[in-house]
């Protein structure tokens, strides 16, 4: 298969979209360009400030390219001419392509406060110089208020505390990660921030943030004043579809770039995955709000291996999560409770508890909490959440590999795995298995 | 649906079975009767010796019997009359059934070796009075010799070394956990115990245990000798099928009792889970030699179900192992290489490397390498292989997952999963992903 692709945007997207080109179609000519020097491990960010040391700790190395074969160019693109099949950069290049995969990522979006322009007042930016400077000035900080209590939010502040500074979380919602989780997950975190010092506002509400030049404090709808010398905005993201718009690309209703199956845009040969690609739920096919780097690279390895041949599908997005504050690790995939409920899905829930490790008196034993839903009628998983040792990170993706590959709750039941005292939870009371057990008592 | 279920035998797959049905058939009379005291948990036993400190912090309680509403007799059973349904036993009682599972284990083998009845000499008996004086006699030893480099060896050569003593294990094979791993994970665990001092000796058979009374020294064919005032006989199991024997219940080729895919013997309303039950692989259907706790549940809950109705079928054991010694964590699921080439099967072979978290830079990094082997015509994943961070432990449990679930190579490059920073490697180098995605050049 011969033909050049170019791919626009060098982060997680961009460079599994690039990588899985060279790997289905190796005499292709690929071309990733991207317009920063650096590119940052987009889920490493908030741990730049406390455990990592430095934005130059956290760095996609650009060997993932070349060694793939991927030639890469610096430099921005400032339009998309699809009938000339080019594009053209701001260092006055022409680009050339047969097939195109745009990646652009997304920005954090700026919430309309007035003061949100304050200085020391900053959103969480993939770019290492503006990075850098949260880090110079976090040092002079001593009290930060983080306004969104999301992942990003949540993670930023269990690391600024660490530098010795005064954190205190904003969040709209009556929980953090409440977006997400179900409410037992959410106060499970927020106690356990609370615990080692950060303070959590929820079901509060901004109404400006003041000072004179440099921030000073945050003014709460209620009246009540946050005395601030830095405010972080970690409020989500906004897709990153201006370039794409402009050339007269199809916006899907969630405001990312629509796409097919196939990860194909509305124009012939042009493709879109990650941050700016419009994502739809696997459950109901609905536009979805997600935005993960771990999606990206989904959609980047489908829409690479798609360039010239249709050969993979995208069968719609999951969201699996997982993250760890303080000393507690929780995780999900899927569907929630409350998620399901708002769907309207016929559900049946499965819960179980045990620990990490076998017999109980194993060092590095935690409390294993796992929720498990599934469709009444089939039976079939669509969603779990688990808390609280680190065997979270991959015990939630077995969660994520039953949903994917369609198993029902009687098949969970019998599953076969593998047990180790020093590593999981004793066979007889694996938490998956009794969940499912416990669920078909229901149906 | 009503009747009397009598469970013989108190470990893993009689638990398991006992709770299953009380779960499907909450108003059916479970008695359990089994012939210990106290149960061990059985994969905890090596830990016993360092990590855990007695026998008694090993326990599995017999709580999860009494709240699920099963009743304990101890007492042994010596004999089973089918036309009767009744079975007696060593305390006089006579106990009617309507059903009876028999769970009576396994133990372990004691090769034939001059010597092995020395004083201290010991097998790895599922017996609290029996392990407490393993570990007093432990307390004297200075030089402890382990025959058979399985898992249990292993394990418990590592935590012996812990009290201080020297310890050396003989293998016959040319590597250990040759039976299982393939040579490269084989190599990888016995530098690590070597390093924390453990000697390895491999391809090595043992002529004779030595000494007067008390074992002194294990001859080796080479004719060396090996100074020892302790041996362990780690070499495997026999399942405990006197009683269904003499019964007349029909024994499968690799001597287990033979069991249909409901888990029933040759006998109506007589059915066999765990180390006593025959097994059959889950990809040729040829009985399997695999005996592990982890099996023993997911049969227990199958036969549970089954007693009154046939409701779950056993689709074959996968054999899904994880372990650690010293800091190395290993574990499969399924195939490795050598046994799909043993078994003649086409097959393509992936293999990954990463670390367990990203950055590089976050704490607790180790290294991860997954080799994942698939069958060449349909891309189905027969067996995965992974390494070396304590999060195998469930890593491995996603291999499970795929296996019995049946996904594709296509589809394991395409797995959404959940990655965080310091949980899990890069959503770009997932290693589940990318040895799919390499397999797939080789189709």
């Amino acid at each position: 298969m011969q033909g050049s692709v170019l791919v626009v945007g060098g982060s997680a997207g961009g460079i599994a979209s690039a990588v899985a080109v060279k790997r289905h179609y190796p005499d292709a000519d690929v071309v990733l360009v991207r317009k920063e020097e650096q590119v940052l491990v987009p889920c490493g960010i908030p741990y730049i400030f406390g455990t990592l040391g430095a934005p130059e700790n956290n760095l996609i190395p650009d060997g993932i390219l070349t060694q793939n074969g991927v030639q890469l160019i610096v430099d921005e693109v400032t339009s998309l001419d699809f009938s000339g099949k080019a594009v053209k950069t701001a260092g006055g290049r022409e680009l050339k392509f047969d097939k195109l995969i745009l990646a652009t990522g997304s920005q954090p979006l700026v919430p309309p406060i007035p003061g949100a322009d304050l200085e020391n007042v900053f959103v969480v930016k993939k770019d290492v110089a503006y990075l850098k400077q949260i880090q110079e000035r976090l040092k002079e900080a001593k009290q930060v208020v983080i306004i969104g209590g999301g992942f990003i939010g949540l993670e930023m502040a269990d690391e600024f505390r660490k530098t010795g500074c005064k954190v205190t979380v904003v969040e709209v919602l009556p929980h953090c990660l409440y977006q997400v989780f179900d409410e037992e997950l959410c106060k499970k975190v927020e106690e356990e921030l609370t615990k080692v010092g950060v303070e959590i506002r929820t079901s509060t509400k901004v109404r400006a943030i003041e000072g004179d030049k440099k921030v000073e404090r945050v003014l709460l709808e209620n009246g009540d004043h946050l005395p601030a010398d830095m405010v972080i905005l970690a409020i989500g993201v906004r897709p990153n579809v201006a370039l794409a718009q402009e050339a007269g690309l199809k916006i899907g209703e969630r405001g990312g770039i629509w796409v097919d199956r196939y990860m194909r845009t509305s124009q012939k040969d042009v493709f879109a995955v990650g941050d700016c690609a419009e994502k739809f739920d696997f459950l109901t096919g609905i536009p979805s709000p997600l935005r993960l780097a771990s999606i990206a690279t989904a959609e980047g390895r489908i829409a690479g291996a798609n360039v010239f041949r249709l050969r993979r599908e995208n069968r719609g997005t999951i969201g699996v999560f997982s993250t760890k504050v303080a000393d507690v690790a929780v995780g999900m995939a899927g569907y929630s409770e409350q998620r399901a409920k708002s769907e309207g899905i016929d559900f049946v829930v499965g819960k179980a508890e045990t620990v990490n490790r076998h017999p109980g008196g194993m060092p590095g034993v935690a409390p294993l909490k796992v929720t498990l839903i599934f469709k009444r009628r089939t039976g079939a998983l669509i969603g779990g959440q688990v808390c609280c040792g680190e065997s979270v990170g991959e015990l939630v993706n077995v969660i994520a590999a039953m949903i994917q590959y369609g198993a029902k709750a009687d098949e969970i039941a019998v599953f076969q795995m593998g047990t180790h005292p020093a590593l999981t939870a004793s066979p007889l009371a694996y938490p998956l298995v009794n969940a499912a057990e416990l669920a078909l008592k229901q149906f």
